[in-house]
């Protein structure tokens, strides 16, 4: 897993990044995360980000290079948390717990996550690649192949690919909206796939 | 299921249709087939088709409106002749097999069928409504969830999405062209998936 940038005990920021630089950061994607979540990820733009926060259009722009950059920037951000989550937290998500609670555990954080992260994770897959080869997708595919595998599925690779796919964030966000669906319906059925998968025969 | 327009016994054209008529639609689609075989979708234009077919350009917007249209139609005529197969077709797929081996043989067709025309699914599912709404979509939903209702599947309806999503074409797609992946491997994951949700506790 050399190729993808996860650490446990580094704080958000780079190292030596100066405290209040790393602050006005925080202040920034804070503010952010307040406009995708009053007025959906189409209201985050430069200039509105700028307003919100009460900064110089510029100081934002010198931050997160473009839209695109700051997208990833906060997506990135919930990712890594999420990813201390089952890499390095407490049982059952993180290691401890058996193959079979750690998947439940896993599905479960992964459907809250992607509630509240949504419209950024739906905005950024805009086609296959951004979809399944990018390093926070890859991760959560390894962690699950490794589960299966301890678990004695044949072929842990395409199996991982096809509870991943379940966990796709346009499907749980269109079960909630669309069909209304309730979160905890999801996180159930998700719990029962899991057992009767990986049972004993 | 009223709602969805399909009918066993009827040939690909409307009743009506001259026989001439339908005779150069079936002659369309065949030339519009081969040119995504052979070129990909992107190559399917209604002067490209009205070339290839050796017809005037009139005439393919005579019979399919738009270049949409006449992928929507392509498409259409697949899922018609999968959902005959899957609604009055022969076991293991159709009527006569048990829940367990009807929903094994529906994803491995479903994996053929998506190998065959994974150009066009995708460039058919543009958005979440596209991908999940769509008629050919909900029918196959419904006809899973009736199968896992029969085994005793908690929450047939999530559980149908769930099993829905493994089978996305953009993922299909994606494991075999850029991971790889036999469509033997697909097929055999999706039946041990089966086989393992469906077996008695």
């Amino acid at each position: 897993m050399s190729s993808i940038p996860i650490q446990p005990d580094v704080p958000l920021g780079p190292p030596h990044e100066r405290s209040d630089a790393a602050r006005n950061r925080e202040r920034l994607l804070c503010a952010a995360r307040e406009l995708v979540d009053e007025f959906g990820v189409e209201a985050l733009t430069m200039d509105a980000l700028a307003c919100k926060a009460q900064v110089g259009k510029g100081t934002v722009f010198r931050r997160f290079g473009s839209r695109a950059g700051l997208m990833m920037t906060l997506l990135s951000d919930s990712e890594s948390e999420f990813q201390r989550g089952f890499m390095f937290g407490p049982p059952p998500l993180g290691p401890g717990g058996t193959p079979s609670e750690r998947l439940m555990a896993f599905g479960e954080g992964r459907i809250y996550f992607i509630l509240e992260n949504g419209e950024l994770l739906k905005a950024a897959a805009t086609n296959a690649r951004n979809r399944f080869d990018v390093p926070a997708t890859v991760l959560a595919h390894r962690h699950i192949e490794v589960l299966l595998r301890e678990a004695d599925i044949a072929d842990p690779w395409v199996m991982a690919m096809s509870l991943l796919s379940a966990l796709d964030p346009e499907r749980i966000v269109n079960d909630v909206r669309v069909h209304g669906i309730s979160p905890k319906r999801l996180t159930e059925s998700w719990r029962e796939l899991v057992a009767r998968l990986m049972r004993s025969s």
